[in-house]
């Protein structure tokens, strides 16, 4: 067991704040990972405030994580010390149910381990619950480790790897395909993600939102058009033209006029609200044979794919560094939507 | 043009009543068809009472048509006299647009013609909207006509035009198959139809209902078991197990439940509620990469492969026989949900 540094709050109200944390000595199939840089996600925030009721303190956020592989146990054959390597949002699972046996470890029947504030399954450190990536390093099972293109801008890389996966895998599972129109609901951190991803795959991609005001950065990121949901005239030009959907939208609403954008036979994935909806109208299921589907990160196989396809397309995140020190203000701007697009905490700042 | 004698009602609040229409004189691609049975649909008593607010009175509803081949015209090749046949819910769309070449004309760029209330696109009656089936003769161009295969009981035969093909299209569409779990939501005209097609498709066919009563019929229907669905440890007995939920409840209710029921990348599809839902909760749909879809009707093609099928298992629906004079009581005894399961009108007590 060895004893780090991490950054982590003792209950829902109180301000992030530097702690002593322990992590397990290194098993055979484990990579013990020297972090760079962490992504500043809004489950973080969530997770930390509880907002989902099932929170562990203390809590160490962070799922977004790249740094430099310091050591590998025996048997640990894919990575050896100095590799770049990132870690997501999940350090393990079961491995033995369908869901695993399908690459699809987020689903696993028995429950993934969430990097932070899961049920750790291994044992060998203080605390049964996990700590994530705000922290100057973290030791995973092999197979949740993955590697990092060289090529890539490294502190851009690391939101990949849930903002990343959490909008590829949905353009990816539905198949969207050179020439498709593809809307992306939604211009945060996720929506950034979606545009540039649906454009790398050959998308005429319309970034869809209530503000003007992001045309112009909805561009810059590759989307070949804007389409402003508020306003009827372009909503109706638009009616029934899209071969798919990606909405990111983090909060309750109306889903109703987006499913009247989608044509015939048509999905839109929900990435980014878990919470209810404003009332769906039955008939913009049924008239059009519409459907409506949701998305949750990817399994590991598909994150790796999505990094490769990153290194082969030169994507990386849109980011804003931070000290860790600026953590707790991060927090209120997130909050604010007043960031573009992601947050990245340069992880020097807590090893002095 | 020829004057016949038909059912309707004048405005949403009278009742329905005999009158005279007109049908056109037959064109060259037309069938005239003696009408032996008209089912009842719930849709017809919505649209008497303009519940969709698009009713053109007087209105003579009627979509679930059987009968015998009276004359055909000179280019007609598929029908002769004598022969067994039915009208849907459409009897005519644009014929041109990809819907129609995709052989799914309920969905028509150009708007399918109803049977009844729809804008006639031929012409040659005194009436510029269609009249339906609830009258002795209807005149038909020949893509629009169906062969009812000769060994089902016609009168049961009847609403397979529209509840049955309402039913087997998203069973179809979403390729049930033997062995599958299929849940089918709600025991009315289209839920004891989506029993029996499930069942002959060699699913394991499981009733969802909040009403134990109804555990006896959904056997005898078809149903390997009963789930009841405000029964919480039964519902947590079959969370995440069925492959397939054919939803059929007509009206506005909360689908979360349901969605729960579903296995991974497993599909909910809607038929019934063509209103707004209660909230759908995005996590229903995120957890577990679910999807919610609708499906309305089918194409031509589509419900003649449907009539094929119920000849070759010798399926058709529960009826109850009314005569015409009887069909303002049938309604109310419908809006009560009072039918075992559709409501047939036995044409011959118009023709006396």
């Amino acid at each position: 067991m060895q004893q780090i540094k991490a950054y982590g709050a003792i209950n829902k109200d109180a301000d992030l704040k530097e702690m002593t944390i322990t992590r397990r000595d290194l098993n055979d199939n484990d990579v013990s990972i020297d972090i760079l840089y962490c992504g500043v996600c809004h489950s973080d925030i969530h997770a930390k405030n509880n907002d989902w009721g099932n929170a562990k303190y203390p809590i160490v956020p962070g799922h977004e994580i790249v740094g430099r592989v310091l050591e590998v146990g025996n048997k640990v054959a894919t990575y050896k010390k100095g590799d770049l390597v990132g870690v997501g949002c999940m350090v393990d699972s079961c491995q033995t149910c369908s869901a695993c046996q399908d690459d699809l470890e987020q689903f696993c029947e028995n429950g993934m381990t969430g990097t932070y504030n899961g049920k750790d399954r291994i044992g060998g450190a203080e605390s049964d619950h996990t700590f994530g990536g705000y922290s100057t390093s973290i030791t995973v099972r092999e197979e949740f480790v993955l590697t990092i293109p060289e090529n890539l801008d490294l502190k851009a890389a690391a939101p990949l790897l849930c903002a990343g996966i959490t909008t590829f895998s949905p353009l990816n599972h539905w198949k969207v395909k050179k020439g498709d129109k593809v809307g992306v609901v939604g211009l945060g951190g996720l929506g950034h993600m979606g545009i540039k991803f649906a454009a790398a795959m050959g998308a005429e991609t319309i970034m869809i939102t209530t503000s003007p005001s992001k045309a112009g950065d909805a561009k810059r990121l590759g989307a070949s058009g804007v389409l402003i949901s508020n306003n009827a005239q372009e909503m109706k030009e638009h009616h029934a033209s899209f071969d798919f959907i990606l909405n990111t939208v983090p909060v309750k609403h109306d889903i109703n006029p987006y499913l009247n954008l989608l044509k015939r036979d048509a999905t839109m994935c929900m990435v980014g609200a878990i919470e209810p909806l404003e009332p769906m109208h039955g008939g913009s299921l049924i008239l059009g044979r519409k459907r409506v589907a949701g998305s949750l990160i990817g399994g590991i196989k598909e994150t790796q794919q999505m990094l490769d396809f990153c290194g082969d397309n030169n994507i990386v995140c849109d980011v804003e560094m931070i000290s860790i020190e600026e953590i707790n203000q991060a927090y209120k701007r997130v909050q604010e939507n007043d960031v573009n697009y992601r947050f990245v905490i340069d992880m020097k700042s807590l090893k002095n």
